[in-house]
């Protein structure tokens, strides 16, 4: 079996040097642009650190290829094949980013043959720095996470994101499933406004559980690594395997919980993030 | 005019005093007792943390009056008058705090005829300090507080609880109020779990507005005039002066962005915190 070791040494440095200029932007002004929605920002500091980091670590791993949001934003391919693969996110939370509201993360993956060998979420505001590498455990700032094995819906912590959508469908989809499980009942809701930094808390035993419709794979592939690897699961929320693709996730303390959670929530109609890869050239259809 | 500063400066070292007692208290099992709900939660250490803090102050101030949530939970009187009165949240964030997940808060204001000298909000875990005095600003670490001064709704980052009412009527009522925000659009709803908390991140800057129905005056207390300190303002959902017993606030970074939210959500029914408060001698209701 390969060992990756050196691949994660290697994007936890690039990740903590990219974060200096997440910071420094962080207290700026930006100039915010939009994207598919008008809740859905993306700002030149996003684009930017997306350029450092696939510059960088394709320096060092010239054969290696990337799926970042930026790059399929502004029209590239996202096609996701089984050679050695970074998956990206400059800046997971980038309303947040603009708002200054203070938890953003870089977010970076890594697959072979579409298995995700290792995941590091940094949330540069707060410091911390989630990693997690197959079959090695998860870890917080060096110490090791245990997800809380929680297995009664009705005591969890229960963290969700709206995300950008803001069609009535959408919308009215993710208020009602919020509405269910409240009523199941469960102990909160929380949104701190980053599925990776989200998605971290039920690695940390902080919080239960996470789901997620119409988010992206960057925006949850190094996080999935890091809640299984603290003893967590993850799923698609119809309940069946893990998908990086489907734009669908719970992530939870036990099976349990993630299938309690998958009887109770709906999903509403999203394009996969692997679909139809070559209409991509004619104009970014898969960064929408 | 009186000057309190030497009681700010007493409440902000009894603060930092009793976070420890929270802090240790973090990392631990905890024994949960539930009140009015299930995701009404009480922990010996939120019983611990109040008396302790009274006790200190009731030492150094024997005139002054107190309202704390603990206290009302278990009988007293909450009577609210002109004396220099402590309004004390020992734990806000009790849910985080039996969970672990990362925010939770000590709260303490200060009122004199029945008008708010200052308020304190220590987030212990986060080692975030905000804190302000009537007519001097606010400040987080010592730092100056500034509101975003947002008038869009369309730009703005919002706040908000459900809290621990499960009942369909609240329940249907908060989440069609999240409903129709994020069509306005907004750019994001955000929930950390703890009203001082989430209403101190109006004073950052780092969102736009919070609202809340249900909670209750301990909880938002301090950090009312903390969000007016920063330049922000504070009413009621309905668009009214602000009422700190009513269990209704908008806190905002504009009156034009409070306002457009009081247009928009609707209120469910709630008691006063300080209805018939000859009732609560035999037996708390006040405290539900």
């Amino acid at each position: 079996m390969a060992d990756w070791t050196d691949c994660l040494n290697f994007g936890i440095s690039v990740a903590k040097q990219a974060s200096e200029i997440v910071l420094s932007a962080f207290q700026q002004q930006k100039e915010v642009k939009l994207k598919s929605s008008p809740a859905d920002l993306v700002t030149e500091t996003d684009q930017r650190v997306e350029k450092i980091l696939i510059s960088a670590i394709r320096t060092k791993y010239p054969l290696h290829r990337f799926i970042g949001e930026e790059s399929v934003a502004t029209g590239e391919c996202l096609e996701w094949t089984d050679s050695p693969t970074w998956i990206i996110d400059p800046i997971d939370g980038t309303v947040n980013f603009v708002h200054r509201f203070p938890f953003v993360a870089i977010s970076i993956a890594f697959t072979v043959n579409k298995q995700t060998e290792f995941g590091i979420v940094y949330s540069c505001v707060e410091d911390k720095l989630f990693y997690a590498q197959r079959g090695r455990g998860a870890f917080l700032n060096g110490e090791r996470l245990h997800a809380s094995r929680q297995e009664d819906i009705s005591r969890c912590v229960v963290v969700t994101e709206i995300g950008a959508e803001r069609d009535d469908l959408a919308l009215s989809t993710m208020t009602s499933n919020i509405f269910r499980l409240l009523k199941l009942p469960v102990h909160g809701v929380r949104a701190l406004g980053t599925a990776a930094v989200d998605m971290c808390q039920v690695a940390t035993g902080g919080a239960d559980a996470y789901y997620h419709i119409g988010m992206h794979c960057w925006d949850i592939a190094a996080s999935a690594i890091i809640v299984q690897e603290a003893g967590g699961v993850v799923m698609d929320t119809d309940g069946s395997e893990f998908d990086m693709m489907s734009r669908r996730v719970i992530a939870a303390s036990s099976a349990e919980v993630a299938r309690r959670i998958a009887q109770v929530i709906q999903a509403f109609p999203c394009r996969r993030d692997d679909e139809d890869p070559h209409r991509c050239v004619c104009g970014g259809v898969n960064g929408v």
